[in-house]
């Protein structure tokens, strides 16, 4: 029986500081629900579900009405499953050049978030590291964005200065790409490495910026036109990892 | 001074039919509103600023308080100016192997539609042949994630399987991304011709895909894996256009 305070709880978990404070995520859709169940890693805490979900029979699920649903559901159409998920703890990585890894200097846009972490499972990447004022990877928002690829790639916050600062000891090759930089169709890669992408206004900030070891420019077509046009930061990513990843 | 009808007027241009019978799409921000005074090809037909913009002494902005803009603007936070401006007169381009077209069937997002638009711009692309069931180029939520490019790439609506027979019959390469076709990397790829892009969920439709003479596919990394994973439409799109204008 689906309780007052389950709504107020489901619903709260929109809130960064609710999720941290209770450990848990709001997982929705069948797909995604369907994989954390499949992953095992992922403790379930709640499991809703209409009557027509494939989920509706799980030893957990509690079936609730379409109604309730809708109300319970952060999305714009509700789904048929709807899980609540503890949250992982997440350890920052150890900055190395055996691997490639990406480092989000706040990105504010939940769908910019959850559609890098997509392209980031897409191309293999294990591990982003963001900074602290990058949007959270556990709001619905980015968790339905990511279209499940959230439970393959480790996303983790921490100060960015500190952290590269420790990469660039280390002797870890940390690429920015800014509208200086080195055409990166003829720029050297390397193999692993930092890639910094920076904020959907500002790009990447002077202090970050001031601790990488190459800068990348991604050229427009025609190559020779510099107008007042950007690209969004989840395309320049993916273009940035297309390129590492096939060079 | 700004009227009951005005809020009216410019609140119900969220909907499409009304920008159809009214001809009238709405522009907001200073950076926008500044390209489309600048650009001289779209007639302003009203323009609201707050006095804190730059176009607040334009001879055509009317003055409006913060609160009014609040009122008027689609957007989560409002702008300091918002036009009012003439939808531009479409016509359907000739198919042609001489430049790169895109051709959108189904496209259902609104951001997806803004970013493609967007990373349309930075790569050169002119037209974009979208069929009548994609999301319209003129909703407020796309002339926003377009951030300008709308003004450069002229966008249009015509019935795909007419047109790309057209295109078939005179030779006009046509490419679709599909799950089964070859390697993007080392497929051959012609300067100029049609890259069709598919639905978020359904992909290229059936009665499309039928009509395209190249498929091609962008591997992930590794490329021996084919997870459950997939790219978002709008990256897809991006990593096609990266590829096709720099081979």
């Amino acid at each position: 029986m689906i309780t007052k305070a389950d709504f107020q709880l489901v619903r709260s978990l929109a809130d960064k500081s609710v999720r941290l404070e209770r450990g848990l995520f709001v997982a929705e859709g069948d797909k995604l629900v369907g994989e954390i169940l499949q992953d095992g890693g992922w403790p379930i805490e709640r499991l809703f579900t209409l009557a027509g979900s494939p989920y509706a029979s799980h030893p957990r699920a509690e079936q609730v009405s379409a109604k309730d649903m809708e109300r319970l559901s952060h999305l714009k159409s509700a789904p048929r499953s709807l899980a609540l998920v503890r949250l992982p703890e997440r350890r920052v990585p150890k900055p190395s050049a055996e691997e490639l890894v990406l480092c989000l200097d706040e990105i504010q846009d939940p769908g910019n978030l959850g559609t890098i972490i997509r392209t980031a499972d897409w191309y293999g990447i294990s591990h982003i590291v963001c900074s602290p004022t990058t949007a959270d990877c556990f709001a619905p928002k980015v968790v339905q964005a990511t279209m499940g690829a959230l439970l393959r790639v480790e996303v983790c916050y921490t100060d960015l200065p500190e952290w590269l600062s420790e990469a660039r000891k280390g002797g870890v090759p940390i690429y920015a790409t800014t509208l200086d930089g080195d055409d990166i169709h003829s720029a050297e890669l390397t193999a692993g490495g930092i890639v910094v992408m920076g904020n959907e206004g500002k790009g990447v900030s002077p202090r970050v910026q001031s601790l990488t070891s190459h800068h990348l420019y991604i050229p427009p077509y025609p190559h020779n036109r510099r107008g007042s046009e950007s690209l969004n930061v989840a395309i320049a990513t993916a273009i940035v990892c297309e390129i590492f990843r096939n060079r």
